[in-house]
């Protein structure tokens, strides 16, 4: 069975061909162009789409797709996407659908990338897991029994305004103090920034002070793997941070598998160990058994192959 | 359909007979005497089941029972309960099946507070919410599409033991700044008793500075009620933690409305009306839709007539 992915977001679109057993068929990306406008962004989709179809040659039973944004329970509408300016609510399935008549499904872009590794990745042999992505923000999504739990409008899981200290700093949304404001990828660059800033004599100040906005956590995990203190102990604060939002999941959801994907988690073990040893210290004891903290490497492409994966189960 | 509920706590135990439709139709407690063991708890249940059952002349269905502690999923075995000393993995649906030959369901009496709501409470005509039971701890239990969600091995909705400040005290699990650690009776009542001890000129000072263990939640909503300035601001202050966890578990579960119950919710609006500002400041404006903290006035009873409705969904 073949299906058409998608995934939609501020910068580039991904339109792949997926088989259901094999994975990805054909895949390619393309910039979203934004500013000019959502029929411009639905018309080179279905185009993409149409160019892909006739040149493999296949017959896809339908298209999903996934974006950021609120998503409505029918899969078929979103709310106020971020990174997509002007969208207010708009049927985004029934746009795809008179373009290429092909049956379409959306979903939230970080719900699919957590079906994705369900599909096709570490969560294959997993029942349940709670997957946080690590990027610009940090988002989640939740496979409950195999399948995504989506509360009762379809809006769970915004782990990253999940609060760990209300006298924190204030992100994106509303939230003070949400894990968010400490990994997300901003925050944690001004936090890295802040604190070179007084290590004048640290090789990160060395190489960054003349332009932090620079930095990545990619800078702080190579510079932690070749035995910088000040990278390690800034990586082991940002790890803790989220070994405490892990506790809240896993104390709310009895969900003891936690999948992590994303750019910062790219920062590996710097991260993620701080963040099991912080879990394990304030998890109740009884959550212990089975805890466990999982890297996905499937990355970006994790949403992608979920958006294929939502056009099998719920179009086939 | 007629059945039993028991609710067995450290302290008493309730048994009831129940009606599916009107609800109690007799009730009563006696001592729990949780020194003289385990086989005395199960004897003087079953003793006390059996005189009701005549009493009344009734057949019901089974037996249905809430404990503290985690159950295991086949509802029929609790792990290592609080407050019931010497009990490690015990098979209680076992013990009560041999002593009354009526079959036997058991589940945690903070999920079975939340199916007491659900099928005799405020809950009645609400299909997903979240029950907080605000007394010696923070309990909680969640209902999803009008039955218990139970995580993966029965003991999701931890919901005291939800962090709020990583900077904050330990409760008695090993959380740190746990909501439980700001909203429990003890340490609301400690919180108090520093705060009044710096206001030697305040009523509340003079009642109770000879023995501050005698302050109750209670004394602080009665000291509000007559416009004690420091009392309204003490129960401010705990209301708005209770606030901050409130948004944790909507921006985890996407479940908007809250029941909260308990010795602790008695003081009503003092701590339940700034629970609610500081939640709508801090959750994602989408979340406002729905949300809304309702009051649950069944009390204790909830637990009794939610053990009673777990017999009639399992049993029956």
């Amino acid at each position: 069975m073949i299906s058409i992915g998608i995934d939609l977001g501020g910068t580039n679109i991904k339109v792949a061909i997926v088989d259901q057993k094999i994975g990805f068929l054909s895949s390619t990306s393309f910039p979203t162009n934004a500013d000019l406008g959502k029929e411009h962004i639905f018309d080179s989709i279905a185009k993409k789409v149409k160019e892909l179809i006739k040149e493999h040659d296949v017959k896809p039973i339908g298209v999903g797709m996934g974006l950021p944004g609120m998503v409505s329970l029918d899969r078929r509408t979103v709310k106020n996407p971020p990174n997509l300016p002007g969208w207010k609510v708009e049927n985004v399935a029934d746009e795809i659908e008179k373009r290429l008549d092909l049956p379409c499904v959306i979903d939230n872009d970080a719900n699919l990338a957590a079906l994705g590794s369900a599909r096709f990745g570490v969560g294959e042999h997993i029942d349940s897991f709670i997957m946080i992505t690590l990027g610009t923000g940090v988002g989640g999504g939740i496979i409950f029994k195999n399948k995504i739990y989506r509360g009762t409008t379809g809006s769970a899981a915004e782990l990253g305004h999940v609060i760990i200290n209300y006298h924190g700093p204030l992100s994106n949304s509303n939230t003070r103090g949400g894990v968010e404001a400490y990994l997300g990828q901003r925050f944690l660059s001004r936090f890295a920034a802040d604190t070179i800033r007084q290590n004048t004599d640290n090789s990160l100040y060395k190489e960054f002070h003349t332009d932090f906005d620079k930095l990545e956590p990619v800078d702080l995990s190579k510079a932690a793997d070749e035995g910088n203190e000040l990278a390690i102990d800034i990586l082991k604060k940002t790890g803790e941070k989220l070994g405490y939002a892990i506790v809240n999941y896993i104390h709310v959801l009895d969900i003891r598998k936690i999948v992590v994907s994303g750019g910062v988690a790219k920062a590996g073990k710097w991260i993620l160990d701080p963040a099991r040893d912080t879990a394990k210290k304030y998890l109740m004891p009884p959550f212990l058994e089975d805890f466990e903290i999982i890297y996905e490497s499937l990355g970006n492409e994790a949403a992608l192959l979920g958006a294929a994966s939502l056009a099998f189960e719920e179009l086939s």
